[in-house]
């Protein structure tokens, strides 16, 4: 069994819970995961979730059942399993400011310092083996050196956003307990990127996935420039708009939420084609009648042989939280087996095809298909898949 | 140097004269051009057309610089020295039939074995190192057997197209001339499907590549099902539709010829989906002011996570000819070092990133992206590429 | 209360019927009914099904509910109200061929004339104010003279299409009873357009209204073309395709079928820019997969002020049944109201409005903007609309 | 001869001063011109510019002939002729703030009434009927009252926009001289929406035309609403995006340039559906390289008969300042008869086709398509079209 903690129970954790109980119960086919077709050490089956976290007093106290029915039990069936698993309160740090009015985490209260201690303290009982990190887009910024970050977490300050206090207890967690764990960051705050993370993860003889997971539109967009570079046509623009009316597109109508979106999303551009093409690429704004099926519409225009220019137009209408929820099942297989194949750090194998913004700082984007024939090659080299 | 003879001089063939001059000129940058990047042992300087055949009266006895004139002169500088490659009059066997009305090949007063040695005749003194099949779609079936090829051909036999007649031919010159040549077959005639034709290019210590070069909708198609496929969606329809005013298009408003094309294309769902998700994916219309920029529609959907469904529609204006064009390039460099290198037969690596057929008969298509990475895993490990 | 008799119980006589109850049960918006924002003299309260004839031995002596259930039931709720109408025995002359294998039509055992009378007969007892055709598309030609009609249903002639047996068999119950009625023909089969028609309902001081429903992507082309010629525009070509599968999709895969639904979708381009330009608009395929939603795919190029060019590109899925289903709860109302006002033969304005080949025969077809707002003068001069 | 004086020679201005002198040269078709088809009393030879403004000091001192070579002088033939022609200094008022780092006034010397008349006394010279406004989108409110107009120009207020300055000013040396003239206003300040203009241009007997020219996009959303309400559609929402590379969206990119757009385009929704679907429409973003060619993206959802529902995706490439200028040339003639006529303030009828945001203030957006057919009426009733 592989036992998941999550944090963030919004509707992408709800879509993993809900998506995994079906499975298991044999109601769902695994599409949308990506690895479902071959045979890993862990099957879906050993997924089992065991604690949940968030800063919302609406969901704080509930049971998963409780939160994933308000949120999608218009459209799914929720599994009575959920109820179960309980929705504990966790870090603030204000990654819901201006968002949820009221929204409290641990560290009101306790401090930092404490709140942090007492995550710990629970996991010690709970004893989770990976960690999946979906709470809502939140301003962060990198520590670069690990004393900084400790240094800010002593001294409660305001730079620690939620993502790497979270990845700091849970790192402190493993250190402690000697256990060794995964920690999945899906969301856009550096922490697979920052490398007092990949250190504190190296100490801790773990590993650190990330940072924001590869859905949507932008994976789309690495494949068609890697097209585009595999036949030496010379893109002349990119224009890729995204509108939605989940909590996540509310959240990026706040500036500085959306600009740590842009940063992840532009970076492709120049990693797969080679040279900066003029582009933009941006979540562009929020509809609510549109909820969680998103709208994404991309212009391209390159040049052909002998000058001439070619354009291309693609709208898509794409479920958003559905998506990251079925990698999210992967991740969870996937990081466990490294854990136990004894990876420390961060892996870039399994960032590059996972994530929009792949860890380590210096790593470059590649396409996606790319990434996902390295990661195959990696699993097999260490006899995980065979074929 | 690599000497080339074009078989059909279209307007494929128009871009693929202008565009390489215009290269070896400096007046163009090589976009479109998939290996531009790496430096081959051949560059694009060293590409020399040495004759053009074809069978429409108007062009036969002309100039290439003539013909490209008329074909892309409007939109184009055609360079002068063009006017130093002759258009001869090749072999027909229907091909135009319907098209042009008065075309007429060496065949119709020679008897097929008779062109077909005044061809080699002609070839002894040229000098050819590589043949590039783009003649207009035809009817056309494999011989499956080397002996039923030779017979028809014995026999005047009206089975034999127009593709095979200069494959075979170019076959014999090698064969008689000790010479090893490359013929790459850009149109769905099957000729590296044929397991005679392969026979033949083994005997004949030379390379036939093919078939149905790779431009348009059709590998954007291969790529986006492996995006599919790599995520573990269920796609539960393709639509592709296509329209065009030039004149394969109207070639394809003829059935038979269409049926060619339909075949060649949708080969690749079951390939790379491993299911054969309906689809419709044909050449869909003529109509003339279109010209040589066709018009590109699709529509898929998708069943994602949690059994929830996703639609992507794509909409494209893509000049046709220019795109193979550019692929000719590098396949003619590219076979001519495989050639130099002691390659015989085909060379499935090269025909699957750069057609939409790849022979050999029983091979599969890959995705395109896969396909260039064999490629170009093949190239280094020749030491062709270094990186 | 309007008396409605329908000619062909498949899709969109099922979803007409189902709208109209859950409609009167107060279950569902009146939305796709283009008046209903209107108070006409009838409500759609007041539309009252009679009997449904058909020629599929599937159908034939089910209940409406039974084939609506069967056709709809797995996405709408199907009343139960609708057990109490009967789907009789109707008129073939090979309207099903080749989609249907053992259709059936009372003309086969009573010969064409007598099968009218039988069906007169019983119009006599279920007193019909209303009939509505929408069998499914058929190869049929305009008679132009009335005796010629005459002369083909006599002598059983296989000339005589369902539509035309069917038309003319309710005009002669109108004439026989003095009852006057209207005939809805809302598909290509030419009755509106068709003088002989014509001046039989001028002799059955009764109403003909057709030809061809104008659903799908066709009204949008003439209120795009409208808008281009507004702008004096030059539109450089039009291409538009669609692709369903659903009967009608399967029907127009039979060319001489196709070539009806050609001819109705062509005629708008002249008639509303003035010029012919070039054109590609077309039922283009069947993929079994897309049901009822059918996927249009359209571009437009024309030049602007300065010799400019634009480009637009759309794409839609469009449910293609109800929409139809939709038109004819108000063609059902407003044809009554007619005949009610002393309105014979038939009446343009109307058919420009609701049908993509607007009878009679003469006349042009505007864009569909204009057509509404000019019906909606008609209605106030007539007293029917107020505002 | 209409003698018309220009206010901001940009991307426009260029477009329109280029293409009247080639469709006087006879080198143009009058393609883009709305009315064209029709003879109206003046004929497009009639334009004739006289004067052009500006506060761009690359441009001031400046002939036309040599702005509009730099802006366009790429892509299209520059007549000779507009050698004639000066641009003068304008009123500034901080319209190009943020976007050109020295642009100057007249006002930043002689204050802003002395600016007014020192215009004033050259239009005395020059004589010109008809002023065109279009001048980069600016900030600027109503000032409903004229007494307070005339106060915050008495006063130097900085409250005052280039747009008011500009149309204060024309209809001052019209009441001075007792000549009718027209002031056609195409960007977003409310002109014609402003009671206190409206009021002025009474006074003045002479005719506001306003506001924001109907071009790009939004025209096209409100025929395809008006499509949609014709049907009774339920719209569940709609987005609309645009992208460019013009000085305008550029200008956009600043906050509160876009809202006076965002307003502008936001308000057809209600007017012609009836209730406020949800919607995000609005300028989206600035690409440099798309420059003068805009990139659109539309998705509409909506409901139909039987509670189904469709969708539809618009994507679409359009030349931006070709398209205004071609309704300028209209707007030009039909002021001009308007004048001449003795109309006086705005003239709904001409707004509500041509404009945006159509004035005076209390007025309501409708269909392009509708209001084009009352213009024309207009035009027919006071015997200027004949048909």
């Amino acid at each position: 069994m592989i036992r998941v903690v999550i944090l963030g129970q919004g509707m992408v954790a709800s879509h993993l819970v809900v998506g995994v109980e079906r499975i298991k119960r044999g109601e769902l086919q695994p599409y949308g995961i990506p690895f479902a077709k071959y045979s890993l050490p862990y099957s879906i089956n050993d997924i089992e979730f065991v604690a949940s976290y968030d800063v919302d007093p609406v969901k704080v106290g509930k049971t998963v059942y409780d939160v994933a029915y308000s949120l999608v039990g218009d459209t799914l069936p929720v599994p009575e399993e959920l109820k179960k698993i309980s929705v504990y309160e966790g870090i603030h740090l204000g990654s819901l400011k201006g968002l949820v009015d009221n929204a409290v985490g641990l560290e009101h209260r306790l401090g930092l310092k404490e709140a942090i201690n007492r995550l710990i303290d629970q996991w010690r009982i709970i004893e989770p083996d990976v960690f999946v990190n979906i709470i809502t887009t939140e301003p962060a910024k990198p520590f670069n050196e690990l004393n900084k970050l400790e240094h800010a977490i002593e001294n409660n300050s305001s730079k620690v956003s939620a993502s790497h206090a979270y990845a700091y207890a849970a790192a402190k967690y493993a250190i402690e307990t000697g256990k060794r764990i995964a920690f999945i960051n899906a969301i856009p705050s550096p922490l697979a990127n920052d490398p007092a993370i990949v250190e504190l993860y190296n100490e801790a003889k773990s590993v650190i996935i990330g940072d924001d997971g590869a859905t949507g539109a932008t994976p789309l967009t690495a494949d068609l420039l890697e097209h585009m570079a595999e036949r030496n046509r010379f893109v002349e623009f990119i224009v890729q708009f995204n509108i939605g009316g989940n909590t996540d597109f509310l959240a990026l109508t706040v500036p500085e939420r959306n600009k740590m979106k842009e940063f992840t999303k532009s970076s492709i551009v120049e990693d797969i084609l080679g040279y900066n093409a003029p582009h933009y690429i941006k979540p562009t704004g929020y509809l609510e009648p549109l909820g969680d099926k998103k709208y994404v519409a991309m212009h391209l225009e390159y040049i052909t042989f002998n000058g001439l220019r070619d354009s291309l137009f693609i709208s898509a209408r794409i479920n958003d939280s559905p998506a990251l929820a079925g990698l999210l099942v992967d991740l969870i297989r996937i990081s466990k087996i490294l854990v136990d194949k004894g990876f420390r750090g961060t892996v870039y194998e399994v960032n590059a095809f996972f994530m929009k913004k792949p860890g380590p700082r210096e790593a470059k984007s590649i396409s996606k298909t790319l990434a996902y024939h390295r990661l195959l090659d990696l699993l097999k080299n260490i006899d995980v898949v065979k074929y």
